[in-house]
């Protein structure tokens, strides 16, 4: 479609854009925005779809964006060309590097789950979307096949958690799904899945992994809901010394699929 | 000194506390701003120099809440009674629990590391407080014994940093150091120095880390510096899948200590 440019920020295309930073319209578009040379480096590598790509040649001054700009031209691609005016009316970055896209949400169905076996993360009503982007990132960093958003866990495609997650969500499969369909699914396959509680259980570290499981994990403040405990085929829990006794959510997810991903690769080697 | 009521946005102790959102006004002053029942509460617990105690009876539905200003009340501390509309110019959360305090900022100078041997985290030229908070919190349940904070690192008494501790932040020793006095405790003492870095060095799992200890770690996007390589003892990375190749520094931080605090406890258990 080769490059256009787009001077007012009163623009149909740049209004709609600036709409995605609300929940309702990505839901309504099934698309959502990303911001930043890496993540949209990223979007074309892993051959995303992308609607649209804004740049602006003023902010636009690493060579690398000039070979993104290039490459999705190659492609095809929609390119939109702003002034800084209307590029700034989009920007959420302190420092916009000049380069953002429109990409449509790829959401995952739970049969996803048995088609892709691996170690799958259950989050159930996380609420930062923070956390949900550095868990993703922490996924893909240690080969998780996907994430699972279950009751009203944070969305996947908020500005928030895309920014954290640095481009790695395009490497996880993102599935939405309430209690009933994963009761429903542990039916079905006999999928293993490990709780992770506050309480005292099994250290994460003396439990065996096996190699396709799901982990659950609930938010900081109520934990996993006793509903999702009656799935669980065993619990863990980290050990801590201090007072505060608690973790942050996604360093305590981290430390987990590290410990995974330790044992899957350590039975490789024998 | 008993229960004071201020009823004015515009009186001068309300004023003074809303400018501690600011670096400069925390620094003047030595004190900062804490928020939330949780957090007062440990540092009641902990014993923190508290100037002023702020709650607002409104919004303070808990039992946990009155407890605490009863115990204030106890201790003979500054508490200020306010109304909504005054406890709201100072809130930064979302939804107030109306309770916050001003604390005095406990800087710990450097030779506090021969004096309390055990696990230190050094960190060098990180930005975001919020990972500075969690880090504290990891710290905390790691058993560590304190942040080192070096170079233009984040501040630990920034809001955001202050309540991502979760309190955490009062059981740990906070430095600011700079390299010189580094490399000057290193002379004297000879602390071991482990620097984490993101190319290849040996696995963080292979390590054997010995009790008396410095974490150095950089920020995500520049690592560790050169000239605090050199001294370093040993090299750690994280092994990692996936494209992304980079994890979230707290999560990355919080995988380490975890792994430290491990294998210590089980060299206990020998």
């Amino acid at each position: 479609m080769g490059i256009r440019k787009i001077a007012s920020p009163a623009n149909t295309l740049i209004k709609t854009t600036r709409k995605l930073f609300l929940r309702k319209h990505r839901q309504a578009e099934n698309v959502f925005f990303i911001e930043g040379l890496r993540i949209v480096g990223e979007a074309l590598r892993t051959r995303q779809e992308i609607r649209h790509i804004f740049f602006c040649p003023e902010m636009l001054t690493s060579e690398f964006g000039h070979e993104l700009i290039a490459e999705a031209e190659q492609m095809g691609l929609d390119i939109i060309e702003t002034n800084k005016e209307v590029f700034n009316t989009l920007a959420q970055k302190e420092n916009p590097q000049g380069m953002a896209a429109v990409v449509a949400a790829r959401e995952d169905v739970i049969n996803s789950i048995d088609r892709h076996p691996g170690v799958w993360i259950g989050l159930v009503g996380i609420q930062d979307p923070g956390n949900l982007g550095s868990i993703m990132r922490s996924a893909d960093a240690s080969g998780s096949r996907g994430i699972i958003l279950l009751e009203n866990t944070t969305d996947a495609w908020h500005p928030t958690a895309v920014r954290a997650s640095m481009g790695a969500m395009f490497n996880q499969r993102i599935i939405l799904a309430d209690y009933e369909e994963l009761r429903t699914l542990k039916g079905r396959v006999a999928v293993h899945m490990v709780g992770a509680l506050s309480q005292t259980a099994q250290s994460y570290r003396r439990y065996n992994y096996p190699q396709n499981m799901i982990l659950l994990l609930g938010s900081e403040q109520k934990g996993l809901p006793q509903q999702y405990t009656v799935l669980c085929d065993g619990f863990i829990h980290i050990p801590m010394k201090g007072s505060a006794d608690s973790l942050n959510l996604a360093n305590a997810a981290s430390i987990i699929l590290f410990e995974i991903m330790y044992q899957h690769e350590r039975k490789k080697d024998d």
